[in-house]
């Protein structure tokens, strides 16, 4: 009934609920638990659409989409590196790399290279695509913490440095939205959310 | 720094995040917890793009993707209606009325006129991109449950008729799709997961 390749599309299918086991650090807005990594994926991808007037350069918002959906698939076996800790950012190449061949295997092959490249392309950091996919996936956690007072930058005692190092990069794929972004980081400079 | 309709744009970004208090009666793979309306809509967005080939009907996938991923926003205020609940089904299309009149109305009015549009374009179940986006819609949370042996349609004792009477709407998208479906659902009775 079921052909080998749409066998292996199902099973690829399956696999991939796991990523919903994979927390963040962040946590949802009204100080609630922890995010997951799918839900961080259905979050960003909207905002792309929504907000895709704003990218600098002119982008295929389908791949974009797409891009923010699959980016953080390598997690269910690498697990999440939080942006702002130095010792495991070290490793977290090589285990993505490890993570991604043995995930994306599942599908059939052709399927297998179009994901990876799309995963290559957002970590490239150089289309227009995975600027604008990057510029997401740095804006949609801060909404969240700023929402919530700033309390996952307290609790890990994040630095203006850490932050701006790498919230800056947002600049790449949208100007306009970077400027939303330095608005709320200087808000919480000041209220001692982010050290200085 | 943020003109207006930006602003509205990231209100509507951070109410969204609600989505993601939203449990549905599925549960995860692993006999995992409960499943949330946001990382099942993320789910059947990455599955639409990758088993877009068995659609009856050419489809804009971008459009299915969309879709998939706004098609349960409603449900932050009008709450998760279980497929097999007959009482709470009379209810739902008031409640969803009235929660997207709300939530999309945080938008600027030519994007809340554009969501609105494609949450009834799923809905009226007449579009090729909406048969494919319910096809994902039916096909996700059964994956989930078969390989879970089957236990939500235990718990609620669902019916044969019942599970047929929605799944069998899955073939309006995809006559291959359905045939996958067909064949779990068969394994299921046999197995006594399904009453008949």
């Amino acid at each position: 009934m079921t052909d080998e390749r749409l066998k292996q599309q199902l099973e690829f299918v399956l696999e991939i609920d796991k990523e919903k086991n994979i927390f963040r650090q962040t946590h949802l807005s009204g100080h609630g638990r922890n995010e997951n990594d799918a839900e961080h994926a259905w979050h960003m991808a909207i905002m792309a659409y929504l907000l895709r007037e704003y990218s600098n350069e002119e982008i295929d918002i389908a791949r974009v989409m797409l891009m923010c959906l699959i980016h953080d698939i390598v997690e269910i076996d690498a697990g999440d590196t939080y942006a702002y800790d130095a010792e495991n950012l070290k490793t977290q190449k090589a285990r993505e790399d490890t993570a991604k061949e043995r995930i994306f295997s599942l599908l059939p092959s052709e399927q297998k290279e179009e994901m990876i490249a799309l995963f290559d392309e957002f970590e490239a950091y150089e289309s227009a695509e995975s600027k604008f996919a990057h510029a997401m996936d740095n804006l949609q956690p801060l909404l969240l913490n700023n929402s919530n007072g700033g309390a996952d930058w307290r609790e890990h005692q994040v630095t203006a440095e850490q932050v701006y190092g790498r919230q800056s990069k947002t600049q790449k794929g949208s100007v306009r939205l970077y400027e939303v972004i330095n608005q709320l980081l200087r808000e919480n400079i000041e209220k001692g959310n982010i050290l200085v």
